[in-house]
């Protein structure tokens, strides 16, 4: 059986592991404040071009994202997010566990926009009842998004400038942002990602990691104390050093972007694989999630073999399915996968 | 200024206000637990006619929302409702602020439907990942529903037994539950409610007393400490002899029953008119919210004499507004609004 | 039957029930944006001497305390509060529900210092483990307290002092006011209130209102979209102008400080009564709620025709117990009660 | 430098890291559904003698306990713990952000008495308000305590007794638990833990794991939906295998058991170095903690080279400080403690 159903199938990279065997004796303070945490924060922000930000390394990302939504919104105050964001749909409720709703918008193909923001906006504050709603106050994409498209560079600074006009915090879910950052076509940096917004994050579990997130935040008020904010929300890893080291191994010699450009390259050569066959997609991107669409009778031949994650039904005898390349995909795999569609 | 906006702009109906300045120096211990409480309970389970049933009196309707679902509901679960419906839109988040999902059902006329409920479990209880969302356990429903409609007695009875397949509570916010009894049509008693409910409330606040909602409380695990409950979400009024009084004048002598049927007439007559002058309306139902759709011009000279509520456009030139009546609704008013249209 | 148990067993000051008669079908927005609650703000502004304040009406004390204090803290900040206060002990973890904790520090007759408060800063501070325990970012107190002692006007500039130089909010309780305003001794004011304090309130339910709570906000931070968490708090009243009528006829003529004038006078006339006949004091203090230690058998005695509230036993054979006055106290009673001592 | 202050300052026992790196190509599903996490369960059902338990993994101890108390309180109630317990002094409120008060029992070297919590629970029962208070639902202790000190079985049979009695929750944190079944006189095996309690964790963040915590639960009322919960307060390790992995390890071949002695053996050897010097503890216990009383003389030459965590002040001139063994303590550093002593 091969699996292409997720990109955290396996464990981590090897460089990784043997960074961990060869600190496991070292002995360092617990609680992230450790020599490794501080040298992976800098190297991040060197790649961040951001000295002014400050970095925290979470365990996943659902931890993360209703930790940085506790630290920023007030009672009474929502974050607005995609309908197919992770936040709405696929974290237990962890967001209002936390107090907050997720107003949602109608994404086009994973992705809300910078007037659909606008438009909600302004209609919260023209109704009359306004005191009577949840205020919107941050506004939550993924990058890539759920259906592994990406935003620009354009979209990102109107979404930016809403988010100013609005007085609405811009959150960056980050969690397969190294597979964005390798896409083809992809204008957005990691500089451009902490030049405009208040905080974002570097995912680690799907893309080299054992586990881990890299929180980077710019605005000084989600700065502030919030590492009470990780220990009060079970985040704080006691042997957090482990976060520390593994960012290291990625941030150091831009092990991070080989990798993600080893998995964007297999989902290249995938998609490319796909469409000269005459599959269609669900929808388009260029990142490491494939959602085409496959015949039933195709779909129960492949599942002997190859494991995929179902997505839904789009007509009588078609499902959209989804095959994601990760750093540990194989070529052959790749090339296996190929010869059997 | 003739106010027909909501159905809250008085007092109380003139017996309440009596019957508080009779009883204003009794000397009653507090928070419920006095004689007028006990007698109100009374009169409300024998209107039930449901014994076993336990009665609280709350003071308004989404305090009384945000106690019931926090008492029903362990964390990971949520409750499903109207996409209209009042605990989704208008109470500022105050469900997931106890840490709960409003998972929304998109509303036909205000209503949802048995097979819409059957649907959403179906689809968590087969969806891979269920445990990564919210598990819908209860339903949510109000009657009437914000637009004015009715389930009917078939609707109710589906509903539960869809509740009762899937494990699901059901609640009925009855914030206007007397017009929606006095409706023309309505074949739903109090009763019924509490045969088919798990939990339901009268409301009083829109229906004749200054204040108070009467929760009704049928499952034991949903009775086993409310009071806690109550008194933890801010809800126990001290002097609380003033909602047991109001629920007593309320449930002696039919008035209740009396009020609302003044009210509907009232609506109906202005339903009449509405329709022999031509207009149309947003939503049709037979209880105390009419909701027409007016021109900008007819608008603008009404809105002079009489305040209505603004809903929404419906088109270049037209608006859908609300007209309520209630228990303290004048015949004049009603027949000078009619003239004016 | 003669009850003295509490100081809220009756109804309200006849003059607010007839203005609630006089006013009850006047037509009013809901929802406090009403004329009334205008005006009742101005004339509380006006005894506060604080036009910059801003006033808003809760329904009830926990009500206003947990609305308050949601309002004020992040997530991992507590409030700062003696151990007898009435939100650490009888809210039914009202704080706790809004997820902060109560850090509690022992009382001295009902009240904290300006240097335990201190004390409890600066060790947190101090603790190497800062970050794993909950920040204190408010101090809550009674005014009076719950044993009915008072801070004076010294302590009260002390407790200011410490919270600016520590960062915390100030928060008073007023819900019994009115008596500590009135009591032999006092030298706080409202406008002392609204000069030292961040947010306080002034008490309607136990001094003359059927209900209510006047918050009265100095800080900017904390009058930002205050009515968005009444609203999702539970404590938006429908019909706000109940609380407004109240409080306008409470500040109206200085009804308010006549009608606890009268309950300090009866108080004091059976204070001196208990000192009289010999008995002490659990807790001295000069308010409406008296503490007198009596004996088992004269309890068992009184107790046939006497209510007061049972404290806590102090030895073999004898107890504290409470008893209140209040505005609607009447001679008879207290001279009825002092023969039967 | 040699760090004693805690015993997380390494990474895991050699074992576990070979096993990590051997498995760390293997592609398996995620989120603890793998062939790894089912026979950890296995492994540790059976240590405990009781095949109707179920296991869960989570990544600490913090998360564990806000996720088990979350998951077993209905909103009003509480849990009875410690004044020293770890959930209520050093886990920034987390159980207050779940929306639960902590009622805190003054310890007697780290334990509470099944005496104690009857009191607790009768005193709530007989308190006339006692709906306005936190009711009691849960019993958390901590086996070792947070002060190194055991329970006996007795005490925990007591404990149990109580708990069934009054309707209560017992819960054991078991974050240090190696330690405590290897000390010297302990008399608690896993399967009494099993036995006695309706859910405890067995540490491995302390015990030889990188991280790591298995919940063992007992209840079926606490089994019911465990996974939603763990998803929904962030704890659900996306390459879930790694937990399964690490108690793998753990419970094959008693290398929990083995590593735990270690730690006994060395933290005896120490406890007796101390005695013979004449040091005296701040409380005795046989685990791997130790809180020796040291002069401030002796504690600044120590502090070159021996990193301790330190307490507390005793007297002018003295602190408590505490020193940990673990599974990675080295002969040669508790030797090398012992002349410097």
């Amino acid at each position: 059986m091969i699996y292409f159903q997720s990109d955290y199938t396996e464990g981590a990279c090897p460089q990784i592991m043997e960074r961990l065997a060869l600190t496991n004796l070292e002995q360092t303070p617990g609680y992230g404040e450790d020599e490794h945490c501080r040298r992976a924060a800098e190297l991040i922000l060197q790649a961040c071009e951001s000295p002014a930000s400050k970095v925290h390394f979470l365990v996943g990302g659902t931890q993360t994202n209703m930790t940085v939504i506790a630290s920023a919104l007030r009672p009474h105050q929502g974050v607005l997010a995609a309908d197919c964001g992770h936040i709405q749909v696929h974290e237990t409720g962890a967001i209002e566990a936390q107090g907050h709703k997720v107003l949602a918008l109608p994404a086009l193909e994973g992705k809300i926009s910078a007037s659909q923001v606008e438009k909600a906006c302004q209609a919260h504050r023209e109704d009359p009842s306004f005191e009577h709603m949840v205020q919107p106050a941050m506004v939550y994409i993924s990058q890539p998004t759920e259906l592994g498209t990406l935003y620009t560079k354009k979209e990102l600074d109107k979404l930016r400038q809403v988010c100013n006009q609005e007085g609405l915090y811009l959150f960056v879910d980050g969690a397969r942002l190294g597979y964005g950052l390798a896409a083809e076509g992809n204008d957005v940096s990691l500089p451009d990602l902490a030049r405009l917004t208040d905080v974002f994050y570097i995912g680690g579990t799907k893309v080299g990691a054992l586990f881990g997130e890299a929180v980077v935040i710019q605005h000084p008020a989600l700065q502030k104390d919030f590492r009470y904010l990780i220990k009060q929300k079970g985040g704080m890893l006691a042997k957090g050093r482990l976060l520390g080291i593994q960012f290291e191994v990625l941030f150091e010699d831009n092990l991070y972007e080989k990798i993600s450009y080893h998995a964007i390259r297999l989902a290249d050569r995938l998609r490319a694989a796909f469409r000269e066959k005459g599959y269609s997609f669900f929808v388009e991107n260029t990142t490491n999630q494939l959602f085409p669409i496959i015949s039933d009778e195709k779909l129960s031949s492949l599942k002997e073999k190859y494991a995929y994650s179902y997505q839904f039904r789009i007509d009588e005898g078609h499902s959209a399915v989804r095959f994601c390349t990760s750093w540990a995909t194989k070529d052959e795999a790749v090339e296996a996968l190929i010869r059997a569609l």
